[in-house]
């Protein structure tokens, strides 16, 4: 527990004003909250936890991370589960374990990153936990939405000949993190920021997500990676997906740092937490997914097809622009600092 | 993450099966679960994290708690939120942080033992996040049920001469724990067993909670303490209770233990994690009380009533036989242990 506060201070001073106004909430002063989906909704929830020393750096590091960073980081990685079956949120659950040596400023930023995301996603507190630890501070947030009845877009749906699209822009998010353990010291101050940006701020695609229900067959974010996360619509729906390298959409900030070099251009498709909306759509809604782009003002791109699956199984390739498959590593920011030049 | 494993092993080993039969929960492969309430009933959500070290003792303690009993605890002192208003429970999402030495005999004893009380309580696992830690195992419950719409039992609504009850025995757990403790090491085996399976494995009162909607103004589940717990229900309906201290049920076991030690007789209503239920109704509901506690078979005892509040506020007297105010301390288990005969 914060230094000098017990759990009921701790609530009422940080904690209660979040929930002020989440209906259900009951003030965090009941046994649990309510929530109630409107008429024809069914609840959609998605969970995550984030570790000091894992996924941050909490009190007590050198360069801590800014608690405001760690709570947006922690719902909107959230929130994008959300998206990616067409939900809209409604609030969220938080526990919340202490080291001793928490102090109050730490909590007054991490709170305030809290209210900020609550405001600019129409979302409230609706409940939780929080206790002292012996080890680091770690938080766990359970995200709610909602969806019409039976119409979550699932992983599961992808069909032969499917259109494969991705929202955004791939690969900003590994190299800002690439940029805050000081990799690449030349980049440009802009291009540092805007990169920086994307990896401590990420925007979960919401709009692009509802528009996409009833429309789009099958959708994931990317949160594991490109390859990784299409890879998990390929599984679930068992068949496979051919995309081209030169489709994928990449920020010329990106652009920029990766150059020609092809490996590490490749590593940004493994790279992960772009948290952007991968999805499959018949070719009979390419207009549509156009007007949704223009609607929501995110660029979506076509970037490959789903096809049979070939000896190799339910996967993904990645195609150079001849049609020849490119090798792609397993994934995550261990293999993307590999591919960098040394 | 658990020696050898990779995260995708261990869910598809341990967690996968506590989601097979979960409807919604799309075998944990989607980004996120959907739970649909029944129409007319809005959803009701508790969230709990238990720490090893401060709630258990995890992996690499010298007497580790069974694993099967932290899973236990955790969902039952879950469940026991809801059963307070008077939810069935549907299913629960666990986030669970790992130290690098956790091994596979533990996670199994552990999903073992949610298997188990996912089957005793009709719930399934609906979706969560493992993760590793630096620190010392942390787990994290939101579990889910489903009440009528606007029918939530809910602390502030006690009134004026309403009657309190409690549901079962009060002190057990609290003297369990003080076994676990090596405290009154001259308790005889049978009392001991009996003691300790009340603080190991404590029984939500769902079937009690779900008959009293509707009937019950109030309800908390006792967790902090009965005097706190109804203390909660009293802050939040702006209202006094006076209890008798010689109402309030105790077992023959916990009786042996604490003899005709009054101090030590009102530590147990200061003790916690009981996990009953502590609520108010009219006295125009006695003989329905009367039938729920035959029907439940669940002991119900009228142990005092709700008054004006007087100079202390709304708050908990526990009065002796004459209407003599007795002195109570603190609550919690440090209490407990102050009040024992040296």
């Amino acid at each position: 527990m914060a230094q000098g506060l017990d759990e009921f201070e701790l609530i009422s001073r940080y904690f209660a004003p979040l929930a002020r106004d989440t209906p259900g909430a009951l003030g965090l002063t009941d046994d649990a909250a309510v929530v109630r989906p409107d008429d024809g909704y069914e609840l959609v929830i998605s969970a995550d936890a984030l570790v000091s020393g894992v996924h941050f750096s909490g009190p007590g590091f050198a360069t801590p991370t800014d608690p405001a960073d760690i709570a947006r980081r922690a719902l909107r990685s959230n929130l994008s589960d959300l998206a990616a079956m067409g939900a809209t949120p409604l609030g969220y659950t938080l526990t919340l374990q202490m080291p001793d040596d928490t102090d109050e400023a730490w909590l007054a930023a991490f709170a305030d990153g809290l209210m900020r995301d609550q405001q600019e996603f129409g979302i409230g507190l609706l409940g939780g936990d929080t206790t002292r630890t012996p080890g680091p501070l770690t938080l766990s947030i359970n995200v709610f939405g909602q969806v019409s009845e039976n119409k979550a877009i699932i992983r599961s749906g992808a069909q032969l000949s499917d259109d494969v699209y991705v929202s955004g822009t791939i690969g900003d998010s590994v190299l800002g993190l690439a940029l805050e353990n000081g990799d690449f010291p030349g980049v440009n101050d802009a291009d540092r920021r805007e990169l920086l940006a994307r990896y401590r701020c990420p925007q979960p695609r919401l709009g692009v997500g509802q528009r996409l229900v009833s429309r789009a067959h099958a959708a994931a974010d990317v949160s594991d990676g490109l390859v990784a996360d299409l890879g998990h619509i390929c599984q679930a729906s068992q068949i496979a997906a051919d995309i081209k390298l030169s489709a994928v959409p990449v920020s010329s900030a990106a652009l920029r740092v990766v150059t020609d070099n092809q490996p590490l251009k490749l590593s940004l498709l493994t790279g992960g937490e772009d948290f952007e909306l991968v999805f499959t759509a018949p070719e009979s809604a390419r207009a549509f997914v156009q007007e949704v782009a223009r609607d929501t003002v995110v660029p979506i791109t076509r970037i490959g097809r789903m096809v049979a699956h070939r000896d190799a199984g339910p996967k993904v390739a990645v195609l150079d622009d001849a049609g020849n498959r490119l090798e792609v590593g397993d994934g995550g920011y261990r293999h993307f600092r590999e591919s960098q030049p040394r």
